[in-house]
């Protein structure tokens, strides 16, 4: 039993549960951290469940900061509720810590807590455990939808069109110049670009504002998390079918745009890279104009950027002249 | 980018998680694992969200078998949902790995479905990560329980009786064994005890066949986890309340009482030792026939060893003459 901390009944855990995260769980269910369970109401709604997990040197680096870790750990989970087609309804959080450093915890809590209002979406409760490996944490959030309407992976058709939010790439370069790859020294002049490509890695911009669009119009849908290319081809096995995509009209921002233009990065750098949290989803083509118009009230750009076809082939990526490219990697994995 | 391992759209992940996991994710709501998120359905009642993580070297030890290790993840959260009343509804998995070693995901997979179906809390979803940390296994499982009717921590009342279920202290007992301590010199002559403590450390023996009685009768309830003095110091705080507890009273098993006796360990080791996943509640002196007639037809055996009082003291425990035990500790923390 000796590598087990004895202590006072004011644990250390305790204490710093108290100190840094009951402040932010304000949501009557979670019983201010007190209880070791939580109450989420369902609220004759389905409770959509989705759990991620990131790791330091993995999902974010050492030097990140606490805030950016926070929000992200957060966001990757909201990210899955907005491609659902869920509404927020509250979270718990399990950190695997190295040390309980409070110049660490105390930034990192307040930006989950900020998050955690921003986005309507409670920390119900949690976990912490000492660890000498990595930081590790683990977020399993919830969501509601009207019974029966979770929008799934499966569902798109044949002759769906493909469609992404925002901008595809940009969070992979970022992970790129914060390890001062090929792309910071293509990217070293412009600060501003460097700034925001990083900024898409470290802090993700999850679209839980089109979750009522997607839930009212897609055929299937899921967030882009491990690159474009492979997240794709996840999609259509689930549905069935395979994909077309115009390879030239898939979105860039303008940073990653130019970097392609002066050749510092190919393509499949951007479709395969990952940490986008955008949202892919299929939608027949007779509700792409109420989509579209969904969309845009809620603020978010969507992009079509193919069509589903019949079949069980690997989408295709095709260039300005319609030949296929052949993609040297669609995504990454852990193992 | 070179740090994440590029791979083909079969990645790794995708096919170990389809190897192992897919089997066992049977529930209509899990999609088979091929989706971002699952959906638990509510039923009109509450979900009791609970989450606890658990850390090679820190709650199992790494030579443990991949069999009692699944076991114990997911058992730590059943014996949660037990303790608040809460009929086990589901679970996501988190497993951060070192390397996706067949020879060990294999077992581990297996044992975890058996649980699931035992417990009839199925798998409903789950992330896998790589880290060059500890082996760590994060569960978020899920209850239901009538709206409104989740048995806290706070609502122990002066008058009320603290009763256990089963013994305490063996799972400590084990774990010093497999740590090769004191006890593991004491008891070297009696390899069934020895088994026996040591199955209680890893395996343990959650009380769902107890949650309706608790929800019927508990004013209060948790698990033992931390150890049965600190786990009680927390119940009595949550509830502004103390408690005087009559230690000989305490249920041990066979070899702890034996041990006892023999002055080979302390009462504080038991009662401070933790990982016990027993339930300890607070039950009005009124209800409390009808609730040992519960426990009998569940064949759960409880023990009452105390009773609450009003007051904020730290509860005390008292020897056979009446005297307060001095307690060195009285749980353990991470930090």
């Amino acid at each position: 039993m000796s590598s087990r901390v004895a202590s006072a009944p004011a644990s250390g855990e305790d204490s710093l549960i108290a100190r840094y995260f009951k402040p932010i769980a304000t949501d009557p269910g979670a019983f201010a951290l007190t209880d070791d369970a939580a109450v989420l109401q369902a609220r004759g709604s389905d409770i959509v469940v989705t759990t991620d997990a990131i790791v330091e040197g993995v999902h974010f680096l050492p030097d990140d900061p606490p805030e950016t870790i926070a929000r992200k750990a957060l966001r990757v989970n909201l990210s899955d509720l907005a491609a659902k087609g869920a509404q927020p309804a509250g979270f718990v959080l399990t950190l695997v810590l190295r040390t309980a450093d409070d110049a660490w915890l105390k930034p990192f809590a307040a930006a989950l807590g900020e998050d955690a209002k921003s986005y309507a979406c409670p920390l119900l409760g949690g976990d912490t455990v000492s660890t000498p490996g990595p930081l590790t944490i683990s977020i399993t959030a919830f969501g509601r939808v009207p019974v029966g309407k979770m929008v799934q992976r499966r569902g798109a058709r044949p002759g769906d069109r493909v469609v992404v939010t925002g901008t595809i790439g940009d969070a992979a370069l970022g992970l790129d110049i914060l390890k001062g790859g090929a792309v910071a020294t293509a990217i070293a002049a412009d600060a501003a670009a460097r700034q925001a490509l990083v900024g898409r890695y470290r802090v993700p911009q999850p679209r839980n504002a089109l979750a009522a669009a997607v839930r009212a119009h897609a055929s299937a849908a899921m967030d882009v998390s491990d690159g474009l290319a492979g997240d794709l081809t996840k999609l259509c096995a689930a549905s069935g079918v395979s994909a077309v995509i115009h390879a030239p009209g898939i979105p860039l921002s303008r940073p990653a745009a130019a970097l392609v233009a002066q050749r510092a990065v190919d393509i499949d750098t951007l479709i395969a890279g990952g940490d986008d949290y955008e949202i892919l989803c299929t939608v027949p083509e007779a509700d792409f104009e109420a989509f579209a118009q969904d969309a845009r009230r809620a603020g978010v750009p969507v992009t079509p950027i193919g069509a589903v076809i019949a079949g069980s082939a690997i989408p295709s990526f095709l260039d300005g002249q319609g030949r296929e490219l052949a993609l040297k990697r669609r995504s990454w994995s852990h193992f």
